[in-house]
C-alpha cells in the first residue's frame, strides 16, 4: 500500500514542484486548496488543473474566511500589492498566520485519512520576509503537531515535508521540469486576472519571471498584454 | 489605552468563564467563534449571547469548513455522539486538529488587531482525552506562534492564556458565578437542539450537570423533556 501525503496546492510554481517531489517519491497524494478570499482566486483553478494533470486521489478545496481578518495586501482589496522586488523586512503581502492555518487544516486532514506527511512547498530563500517560511518556524510546528493529535499521541505524528526550503527559484525550477511539471499549468502572480493572465510586475511575478531568464529558458506564463 | 484579547467563544461553560476571566483583568475582548459543521450549531446563538451580554468591542463568527473532513462523531453525522462519561483514551467526539485550527485563527484575529493575548478555557482536568487540551500542547503552540508571525519577529508575541486549564469543572463554575457569568446563558452539550436545549446524556451534559449537583447548585440548563 501506498504511503499517504496531503500536499497544499495553491496552484503556484512551487506547490507544482513539490506535488512532483511527493509523487516521484512514491506517495499517493491527496491535494488540499483553500479559497480564502485572495485577489488572485484564479490560482484555485490552477490548482484543480494540478489535481487532474497529476491524477490526485483527491483534491479537498476548502472555504475559508481569512479574508474578512484584512491585514494583507493579498486579502484587502483597499491596499496595494506592491510592484517591485523588497530589499528587506516583511512584505505588506504577508498574511497573518496564513501557513499557520493552512498547515493546521493539513494536519487535520492527514489525521482523518491517516496520512504520513505533510509536504508543502514553503521556500525560506526568495520568499525570506515571510516568518512562517522559515525551517525553525517548520520545526516549531512539528514538534506542535506531535502533542496536538490523536495520532501524534498514539506514536504516529505526521511529517512535514519542505524539500523546497532551501533551494533558489533556479533550482527549484530546473528539479520541476526533471519531474515533468508544465509550468504553463502554473501561476504565481499575486493579483492574477480572472482568465489567469500574470501582471507581470509584483513581487512573485519578478522572481518567476528571472528564474527563467536566468536559465535561459522560454518563460510559459501568460502575462497580461503579451498575448 | 486597554490591552486587547481574542477569546474564542464556544458558548459553552468553560469558554464563557474565560471571557469573564479576561474581562476581569482588564482586557479589551474580541469574540471569535467558528461555525464548523458542528452538530450543535446552536451553540453560536450562545455565542451570540454572550458576546452581547459582555458588550465586546467585537465579535467575528468565521464559516469554515472542518465538517467537510469529517473523522468525528462532532461533525460527522453517520456517528453516535456517545452517551457516557468514557474512562480513558481519546473520544470519538475528538475533532481532528480541532484547537489548533481555532487557535491558528485566533493568532490571525490576534496579528491583525495588535492583541496582546488570547485567552482559550482548555481544560486538562474533565477533558484528560483531548490531546490539545494539554499544557504541554499549548505551551508548543505558543512556541510556534513566536515564530509564525511578523509580530513575534519583531519581538511581540501575543501569550496565549489558559486560565482553566488546570480546575475542575465545580472550580470554574464556581469562579464564574463570582464574576457575574449567568450559566443558562451557555451551552454544553454535544447535541444540543435547535432551540437550545441539551441531550443531559452526552458526557459535556453529565459533566457539567454533576459539577453543580456537587456544588448543591441549581442547573440553570435546559434538557430536552424537562421544560
Amino acid at each position: 500500500m501506498h504511503k499517504k501525503a496531503v500536499v497544499p496546492l495553491s496552484g503556484g510554481l512551487d506547490s507544482a514542484t513539490c506535488l512532483a517531489i511527493a509523487i516521484e517519491r512514491g506517495f499517493e497524494c491527496y491535494g488540499l486548496s483553500f479559497d480564502y478570499g485572495q485577489r488572485h482566486s484564479t490560482e484555485i483553478e490552477f490548482a484543480r488543473g494540478l489535481a487532474r494533470d497529476w491524477d490526485l486521489k483527491d483534491h479537498l478545496i476548502l472555504n475559508i474566511d481569512l479574508g474578512r481578518m484584512g491585514g494583507s495586501a493579498l486579502t484587502d482589496m483597499n491596499l496595494e500589492v506592491p510592484l517591485d522586488i523588497r530589499s528587506e523586512g516583511i512584505p505588506s503581502t504577508y498574511v497573518p498566520a496564513r501557513n499557520t492555518i493552512f498547515l493546521s487544516y493539513a494536519l487535520a486532514y492527514a489525521e482523518v485519512l491517516s496520512a504520513d506527511c505533510i509536504f508543502i512547498g514553503v521556500n525560506a530563500v526568495d520568499y525570506s520576509g515571510y516568518p512562517d517560511c522559515r525551517p525553525e518556524y517548520i520545526e516549531a510546528f512539528q514538534k506542535m503537531a506531535k502533542l496536538a493529535t490523536k495520532e501524534g499521541v498514539e506514536g504516529k505524528a505526521v511529517r512535514i515535508e519542505t524539500p523546497l526550503i532551501h533551494l533558489r527559484k533556479t533550482e527549484i525550477v530546473q528539479k520541476g521540469l526533471a519531474l515533468g511539471v508544465d509550468y504553463s499549468r502554473t501561476v504565481s502572480c499575486y493579483q492574477a486576472d480572472s482568465q489567469g493572465r500574470s501582471c507581470g510586475r509584483c513581487e512573485s511575478c519578478l522572481i518567476r519571471k528571472s528564474a527563467f531568464e536566468v536559465l535561459n529558458m522560454h518563460d510559459p506564463t501568460v502575462y497580461v498584454g503579451n498575448i
